[in-house]
Formats: C-alpha cells, sequence, structure tokens
C-alpha cells in the first residue's frame, strides 16, 4: 500500500479511524437518547459514507439539493430529506424519479414551494413527505412561530400529493461559544409554543428535525426533537474545533500539501489555496486565517489565493525547505469536500482505499 | 433556441457579446503598444475560449497547474507558461508529456524547483523554457531584486535541460486603488535596476512577463515588459468593477439565480451561494458582500452558505416572489468558473451555444 507522503498535491485525505470514531460516537449518542440521525452528506458528498452512516443507525440522510438526493438514491439510500425548498419544472420532475427509488421528504418555507410539488405529485401519483420549516434564529428561511405559520402549516397539510410529516428547525446559532443555557431555554420555549399551536390546529407534529454538529450532543435536553441533522461531524474542521466542539485530533479530514517557495523571507508557500480549501473564513473568532498546519503548535495558513497558501514562519523554530508536505486541517469541511473529486482513505498512514467525490459540485 | 430564463439554476451564464469585446479589446491593446498577450486561462478554464483567444492574437497561454496545461495542450494550444514553481516526481512526468506536444515554460523562485525539471528534462532529452520570478510587492513568491536572485539566475541558466527566457513578475497590486503614478514609477525603478544587473551578469532578459487585469491597460507605460498575463479580463467581475477597471456592463459571466425563500421579512434568499460563486469576499473594500444583482441599483448578496444567498431588500422598492429568477455578477469570476461543470453561451438572451469548463478542479 503507498505511503500517504508519497501521493501527489494538494490532495485530500481522510484518517479512516478518525471517521469509524466519529461516526459511531454520534450513532451511539443517538442511540442512547433515543433520536432519529438523518445525516446531512454535504460534507462528504461520497455514497460509500453515507452507506456506512445508514449501517451503523441513521435512518436516512440529508441532502440540500434534488441532485445530490438523486446520486444518493442511485447509491441505495431509501430514505431521503432534501432540507432545502424545491422548486421549479427541471427539478420537480427529477423530484418524481427520485420518490420511484427512495422515500422522499422537502422542506418549504412557502406555500408556493409546497404547491409546486404537490402538482406535480398528483400528475405522477406519489406522495412527497413535507417538513415546514420554521425560524428559531437563524434568520435565513423559515416562518416565525405563530399564527401566519400554523395557517400555512395547515393549507399545505390539505394539499393533495404531500404528507405533512412535520417542523424543521436549524439550531446551528447555538453552542457557538456564548450564552449556552440561557439559548436552549429560548429555543425549549419555541419549540413547546410551536408544539400548542399545532396542536390547537389539530396538526400532528411526527417529526421535528433539528441537528448541526455543533449543537448535536446537546439536542437531548430538547423535550420534543425526534431527528437531529448533523453533517460536519464525520469529519470535523477548525471551525468545530473552535466552538469547542472536538478538537484537532478528531479531525478525519486533512489536505495533504507541498512547500513551493520559501523566498519571500519569514513565510513559505504551500501549493494548497482557496481551490483546494475553499475560502471559507475561521468562524469562531478573527484572525486565524484559513487552516490549521496539523502538528504545529501555531501554524496556520494566514491568507490564500487559489493556488497559493502562505505560512507565516517568522516566529516558528521550525526550518521548511522546498518539497516538504504538510497535512492541513481545513476551516470548513464541507465546502472543501466540494472542491474535489477524490479523496483517499489513510490507516497508520497508508493509503487504504480511495473514494469519488461523486456529490461534489451537485448545486442543483 | 432556448431562452436563459427558462434554464434550471442555478446556472453560469456567458454573454458572448461582451466576452468577445472583451477580448478584442485587450488583443487590440497589445498589437498596439508591442505587447505579447498570454492570457491566464484560470479565469474561464475552457479550452474553446483558450482558442478564440489565440486567434485574436495571444502567444500562448498562462496556467497555474501541470493539469490545467495538460488539457490547453490536449486541445492544440502550442505555447504554454505554467506561472508556478512545478515540483515532486508525478507533476514532472506529466510535464515532460506536455512538452512532447507544446513549448512550455515554467517560473521559478527556487533552484531547487529549476534543479528537479533540469534533471527530468535531462532525462528526457526535453529542454524546458523557464522564467526566474521577481518579487515586485506582492510578496508571495519571487526573489527580491538583488544579489541572491542574479546568482540564482547564473546558476539556472547553466543547467542542462533548462532555457532561462527570463524574468516573471506579479504586478497585481497596482491599479487596486490607491496611489497608481508612484507604484508604476517605483516598478520601472525595480525594472530598470533588473535589466542592470541581469546585464552585468550577462544573462538576456528576453522575455519580461508581467500582467494581471487590474493593471494591464497601465502595461505600456513600463519601459521593459514583453509580455502580460491577464485572466479576469475576458469576463470581468465585481472585484474588477471595484478597482475601477471595468463597468457592471462589461462583466459577461453572471450566476443565474432563483428566489426560493421570501418568509423571513426584509429578505429573499437565491439558489445560488458559495458553492455557485465561491464565498471570496469583495476586496475594493468592505461592506459589499458576495455579488451584485444586475440591474438592479443597490442589491448585493449580504451573505452566504453553501446554497443560500441573502439579499437585503428592506430598503429596495422592488417587491419579490418564489420562482423569480435574478442575474448575479459574482465577486471573482475565477473562483466562480472553478465551481462549474458548465456554462451556457448567451446572445441577444437565447442559449447559443454551452461549454465544459473542462480545467475545472485541476488543483495538481
Amino acid at each position: 500500500m503507498m505511503d500517504m507522503w508519497e501521493l501527489d498535491t494538494p490532495c485530500l485525505i481522510i484518517d479512516l479511524e478518525v471517521l469509524e470514531k466519529n461516526i459511531k460516537r454520534m450513532g451511539d449518542y443517538c442511540k442512547e437518547h433515543n433520536l432519529n440521525l438523518r445525516p446531512h452528506i454535504k460534507t462528504h458528498k461520497i455514497p460509500e459514507i453515507a452507506k456506512i452512516q445508514v449501517e451503523s443507525g441513521a435512518v436516512g440522510i440529508t441532502s440540500a439539493k434534488v441532485s445530490e438526493a438523486e446520486i444518493m438514491a442511485d447509491a441505495g439510500i431509501k430514505d431521503i430529506l432534501i432540507a432545502y425548498p424545491v422548486y421549479g419544472k427541471q427539478k420537480l420532475e427529477r423530484l418524481m424519479k427520485i420518490a420511484e427509488k427512495a422515500e422522499v421528504s422537502v422542506a418549504v418555507d412557502s406555500e408556493a414551494v409546497a404547491e409546486g410539488i404537490s402538482k406535480k405529485a398528483g400528475e405522477n401519483g406519489k406522495r412527497i413527505g413535507i417538513l415546514v420549516e420554521a425560524d428559531v434564529g437563524m434568520h435565513r428561511c423559515g416562518w416565525e412561530i405563530g399564527e401566519e405559520f400554523i395557517n400555512a402549516a395547515k393549507n399545505i397539510r390539505d394539499m393533495p400529493g404531500l404528507d405533512l410529516k412535520g417542523v424543521m428547525i436549524y439550531p446551528g446559532h447555538i453552542n457557538k461559544g456564548g450564552a449556552v443555557h440561557s439559548e436552549l431555554e429560548k429555543l425549549q420555549e419555541d419549540i413547546n409554543r410551536m408544539y400548542d399551536l399545532f396542536n390547537s390546529a389539530g396538526i400532528e407534529i411526527r417529526v421535528l428535525s433539528g441537528g448541526s454538529t455543533p449543537s448535536a450532543f446537546l439536542s437531548h435536553k430538547l423535550k420534543g426533537l425526534t431527528e437531529i441533522r448533523p453533517g460536519s461531524y464525520v469529519y470535523n474542521d477548525m471551525n468545530v474545533v473552535g466552538w469547542g466542539c472536538a478538537g484537532e485530533e478528531d479531525c478525519a479530514l486533512k489536505v495533504l500539501a507541498t512547500v513551493v517557495s520559501t523566498t519571500v523571507k519569514g513565510q513559505i508557500i504551500v501549493d494548497a489555496g482557496s481551490k483546494t480549501m475553499s475560502s471559507d473564513s475561521f468562524l469562531p473568532k478573527n484572525g486565524r486565517g484559513f487552516g490549521k498546519i496539523f502538528g504545529y503548535e501555531n501554524l496556520f495558513i494566514k491568507k490564500m489565493n487559489e493556488e497559493h497558501g502562505y505560512i507565516d514562519i517568522s516566529t516558528s523554530e521550525s526550518k521548511f525547505k522546498v518539497g516538504d508536505k504538510l497535512l492541513v486541517i481545513p476551516n470548513h469541511c464541507c465546502t472543501t469536500s466540494n472542491m474535489h473529486d477524490e479523496v483517499y482513505g489513510l490507516r497508520d498512514n497508508k493509503v487504504e482505499l480511495s473514494w469519488q467525490i461523486t456529490a461534489r459540485g451537485k448545486i442543483r
């Protein structure tokens, strides 16, 4: 088996042992607390990993786009939530094809989107699961919890071809530093109020789907939550580490990079930039750059161009020369995966397998 | 022919008339001033556009990576500069294959990289063009102009299998706002000093390669410059507009996006986020977000997630509903191209052609 250090760079590698540990930890947590696990595959975009997740107890998967769901359905995943408003002729036609292979649900936050799905499902004799999305603080999609929301939910429940299963929330703002306890209390109040309103309106919430990696291990504290949709936990990344939800040793995904220039004083350039790791910044606080050099106390990619990662070594004891190889933990594992066509799976620094990132770049 | 508005979204479109005008303008400028034009194909990553550039007078093309050069050589481009240190066994083997199809040069800023190429070229009976890189202010790669640089250039000139053609500079810091005249004077002094030093050492500078889109139309003011390597000029983008080097009407590349949510007050969500346009920020000044909505005075993507573009409409007169389609001019056309597998070429809003972005994701 090839040694990791012989791989051409830049390339993406997975420490399989860490991956397996991360998947098991989340699976065990969900079993212990009787929560359904529906991991978001946007993190890895790899059918083989989705299958490992399902085999270790996940009820199904979450995808963002119809095109990602297509790939997962083709790979044999039987229960798929598309956590995104599906709108437009082409996407609805493809949604119907997916519904022939898998049980498929869609999260909606408008009657317009629900109507489109209802009409198409009716024409095709299909029944599509629906989660109505509530905004619990992210202010991205979703209704405020209130009358308008309940009225929309009633209308959607009554649309033919749809099965209103419940509610989707995205509590990704929780446990990103700060007042976790008060945030949780506020969220629990929102959830209680929502159950009351839905009960009064005679709508059953069979599914309340939450999630996100930073808040995942707080999920058992929320009464009424039935499933979670974390994504990043399979790999972890510098953002997850920065939020205090994992250590660097829990980061399974890294970029192998080569030092290609040491000519400008106090700095080295590696061959991994924004085309390799995306330009997503470090979210927990400012000034931590664009990726951590694994195994070095204080070395970060301080700046990036598409093919250049700048590392400030002016205060480092370490010496580097052209050709040295380094491992970088990216800020954001999901957007990093999206830049690559394949990833190498390693055990003890030997290449055990390679996986195609089949759902990379699936934006529609 | 299909109407643009019928395309599934998000997708990338090119206004072919603007593309042709941009290519002609730069070609004419270079002819008028007797400068060689060697456009950087990282902007479009499309062999068909590279061929249009060469047919309209470019001497060849520039690529960042060996894998990009491979695709361009396979497409019949006969003169390629890889403006990046090529290092390592796998890349050197591929470099030799490219050298069978095209005249190929490499920019280097270390003897280590030059030695690797020399050894491999020697083994294969090839002769690879070399530009030594000087740092004229970007502080990324390149030697300071001085004795160390000249000594390295001498050593590289004497290495077998190499043809030291001259010097590469990247004056991308010029004309990004600020004191253009004094920056140009400083750069001219650097160039003069470099010619003097190389002359004294008996090394001829046959090629002095500069460029970058923001500084391109100042190139005739620099005595001694023989070629330029602009990339973005074929498309332009919000950064180029922000630097005052193009208008929005000169932007050929746009993203067609659909409004998928209007539920959160004062905001709409479009289906184009960082997976569609990259998360590259607006460089000329702060606070302009992640893309301009074409045809609307003051609408920008203010925030992005992978699949969500947030547009603040709280101060806008315009009304939007789910299903409305919008055109977005991205901040950075090069990184946007890299997110897509294909692009549609339009004339009068009708789809005239589609091109595969063959060199997308070529990071090695």
